[in-house]
């Protein structure tokens, strides 16, 4: 390497480090801490120089990997889980880059920044701060490639839905409902290469395009903002060849999500989803996914929320990387309590990612009802699963919001938010008798809910499974929801509970008068403890 | 060690060798060759004797394990895989047992010996042999225990059940349908010992009975006899510390599962069930159970079904040394499909060992009627699993079959065995597009089984779903089955294919008339292939 070249690296190096990472920087926990620095090469910058840091406080080292972002620059990020000051020193195999140090202050999160969300309890979820977290996501394959209007209109629609989570594609899709040119590539062309037959571009799969990377990170940190988790889906089948990205070698497949890794681990919001559909993803065997799952998981200092979504078939979700269950299944949620078999199998959280679309679209997955979407989000919840929504309507500007955004058009959102507001005050469900009573769920909290789901009653007989244990003369209040109206009402009527056989029932057989409509549901509250046998 | 004592020692294994394996013995492949050594020692001839032996064929060795089977005298069982002459060594850590030789000719199976049971295109079963095998079980817990005529009672009925699977308790229960005191136990009481009060006797953990071994050993070659697959519950919780084996120590455990193993994995019809309703055996964690697992697994020469029956929560049936899933679940029937989310998530075959008994016991559990449990194993097997019968019938001698065995009372038993007839002639099913049309299964051989439950038609229009994939103007043949009354009619009529969206219907719309009552099903066979479009 020519000597005056890495001097003059090593001198913006300097200037870079202080302009950007002052000493004593005050950084929130669970915020990004960014180092930036300069050095050329005549080497290709992403594939031949190694850059990483160690970030230290004294009693936690965490060793983060740095990323070429262009024109010179290389970034290190990092994200500090604890408190206090860390510092950290570079290491590269280009001089320029290493040896550099600097420190940085951690000081307590606020707002909104809970820190990253992760599983809690076997089954469930809560951010590092121990806030609970439910997820209540939606879909929107194509959020990244539209037009930056698009972009801001979809992010005010979120802003005003009640989603904490959404799912986006990072590769750009080509699909039926969606073949717009993306704005941004994540690689840049070969120059003057012309791609055979039916293929977009030939792209050098060894430069990545950080304009396109720096696109995405904008609107991940736009998200986090809004309180929505990016669940991001690293490979997708909806491409078959013409980007190829889909089918994309075994080493470009790990070179690319090592640098996503890079640059995205210390994004607090983000959640890996290795693939979206991987079973269609015909390229690739489970073999394949293992390395690019064990790729990931040994990249991510921070252990994010890592999955893999199926089309039919299930992953392996038993796999330890595999933090929670990403499941598509259009089935599950027909009767009470089928949903909480998956659940029982793999003994992890459970996020029924995709349950079909409200929408009108002529296929069967894009044509549920308001109604019919929302049942399946009950009965995901009664049995302590989560399932994330999806629009598919036609309209004349053909934008559908599960494949790019802007507008919600469907009557199931708002009754969702009303779910989530439930959950949130009962606390995550289980069935109680889940053999024999699987419309019976019981909140962390004590309470206990119950879905009506599709039919109408006039009234309904108190009565809860005797594994609620609610001893006799317990004294029990009822509230009565209407999931669709979004009401809540008291019954003025205090019920006490007498145990008989497999059931608990009222002492005098009370019964709660109910409107007759479908979509409803109940709310037991135990009120206080008065034992008369 | 006295050098008399060895000298006898020897000369008494070299009487033994000639008298039980003379040169050339003659062993039907996947038989049980046996070779009887005796020995005296002043230790402890179960604890402190090692004792295995060499077999090879020239390409294959399989090293095996002996016992001690009282009375001065070892034995040593191999069941030979491969046809041809096989040799072998002894070793022992006492000397008179050791470098013993002989030799065996094994010869092609015949009649009813089709060679063990093993794991088949991932969800199904097939002997040794390649001969097709599906379970079509039952259960009879306390079969080892009572008088020996009732165990002889039992095997006649046996003889005329559709039954080729039977799982039974190796230790004794103590319960309140089975408080028989039993004939045999497994271990030798401590002599003079007082046991604690609550408890049956105290146990040498370390000295087994082989009077009891020798009495299941001749219960299982009986059952081998019938085509009876024995599936031995190594542990069960019905003890509660009576009998105390449901909580022996890691060490007593292991001791104890090596010594079945040695005994018993020379017979063909062994399936190893490490427990029943593990999940109840309070005393033994999932990490005990592991080492249990891999203790049986490595133990064993041959590779024998290996699983464990859960109560209320699943076992991690991923492990590798799993081999199929033995799972209870009361409600994984209700509705078409349902078994199946637990055949996706663990990629292995799944026989629902406990869907509860068909009977008039006073708990939910054992009251089934026998429509309701015919309905649970045709549930089963449009998914392509598999149910196991059970029955607990009152009666004045207080004998249950699935307790004590003796006669079978319920109504299913034989609807059972027209079933069986049926996936024999189909082939294992699968559900053809198991998110829409779960009631839809297609056998291997090609035909379709459509299975109409509980309702009651009178006529049924012909469809089936695209995804049968059959080719406009097939031709097909339709059978209407009663699956209750046990009969199966031609339809006298020819069905011409036509395919439109999501559903393949007949040209003309024909429909099929049927008896109305609950229970029937339809096999359709695609006759001939004439494509007029």
């Amino acid at each position: 390497m020519d000597p005056k070249l890495t001097f003059a690296a090593a001198w913006l190096a300097f200037i870079s480090i202080f302009s950007h990472s002052s000493a004593q920087e005050k950084i929130e926990q669970w915020s990004r801490f960014e180092v930036g620095l300069s050095a050329k090469t005549t080497q290709n910058p992403y594939t031949d120089v190694d850059l990483t840091a160690v970030f230290s406080n004294g009693k936690e080292t965490v060793t983060v990997t740095g990323f070429y972002d262009g024109d010179d620059r290389y970034k290190i990020r990092f994200m500090p889980t604890s408190t206090g000051k860390w510092e950290y020193i570079t290491r590269s195999n280009l001089p320029a880059l290493s040896g550099q140090r600097g420190e940085l202050e951690c000081v307590p999160a606020k707002g909104r920044n809970h820190g990253m969300v992760q599983v809690y309890h076997t089954y469930d979820f809560r951010y590092a701060d121990q806030t609970p977290y439910y997820p209540f996501g939606t879909t929107m394959y194509a959020f990244l490639h539209p037009d930056t209007e698009r972009e801001e209109q979809t992010l005010r629609t979120l802003a005003q839905s009640p989603f904490n989570k959404i799912r986006i594609c990072l590769f750009p899709k080509t699909y039926e409902y969606n073949n717009e040119e993306p704005r941004y590539f994540p690689y840049r062309e070969v120059e003057g290469a012309v791609p055979d037959s039916g293929r977009r571009a030939v792209w050098d799969f060894s430069r990545f395009d950080p304009d396109f990377f720096a696109h995405l990170e904008r609107r991940i940190d736009d998200l986090g903002r809004l309180g929505i988790e990016c669940d991001l889906i690293l490979f997708h089948p909806y491409d078959e060849g013409y980007f190829g990205f889909d089918r994309m070698s075994r080493d470009n497949d790990l070179r690319y999500v090592k640098y996503v890794v890079a640059r995205l681990s210390s994004f607090r919001n983000v959640w890996w989803s290795l693939a979206n559909e991987w079973d269609l993803l015909r390229q690739k065997t489970r073999e394949d996914w293992v390395e690019i799952l064990e790729t990931v998981a040994q990249s991510d200092p921070y252990g994010h929320l890592l999955s893999i979504h199926n089309g039919k078939v299930y992953f392996d979700y038993h796999h330890p990387l595999i933090t929670h269950c990403s499941i598509q299944n259009e089935s599950a949620y027909e009767e009470f309590g089928r949903a909480g078999l998956i659940k029982d199998c793999y003994r992890k959280p459970v996020v029924f990612d995709e349950i079909c679309y409200e929408g009108n679209f002529p296929n069967r997955w894009g044509s549920l009802s308001g109604q019919e979407m929302t049942y399946r989000f009950w009965q995901a919840a009664l049995v302590g699963t989560y399932a994330t929504h999806g629009e598919t309507f036609t309209s004349d500007d053909h934008i559908a919001w599960t494949e790019k955004g802007a507008v919600l058009r469907g009557e199931s959102a708002p009754r969702i938010g009303f779910l989530r507001g439930i959950i949130e005050q009962t606390g995550p469900l289980t069935i109680i008798d889940n053999w024999r009573y699987p419309n019976f769920s019981r909140g962390r909290n004590g309470q206990v809910v119950i879905y009506l789901g599709k039919e109408s009653p006039q009234e309904w007989t108190f009565m809860v499974p005797t594994r609620t244990r609610w001893a006799d003369g317990t004294r029990v209040k009822v509230q009565v929801l209407d999931t669709w109206n979004m009401t809540v009402a008291d019954v003025n009527d205090t019920f006490v509970t007498r145990s008989v056989g497999y059931e608990i029932n009222d002492r005098q057989g009370k019964t709660v008068p109910l409107p007759g409509r479908p979509y409803l549901a109940l709310i037991l509250t135990p009120e206080e403890f008065e034992n008369r046998e």
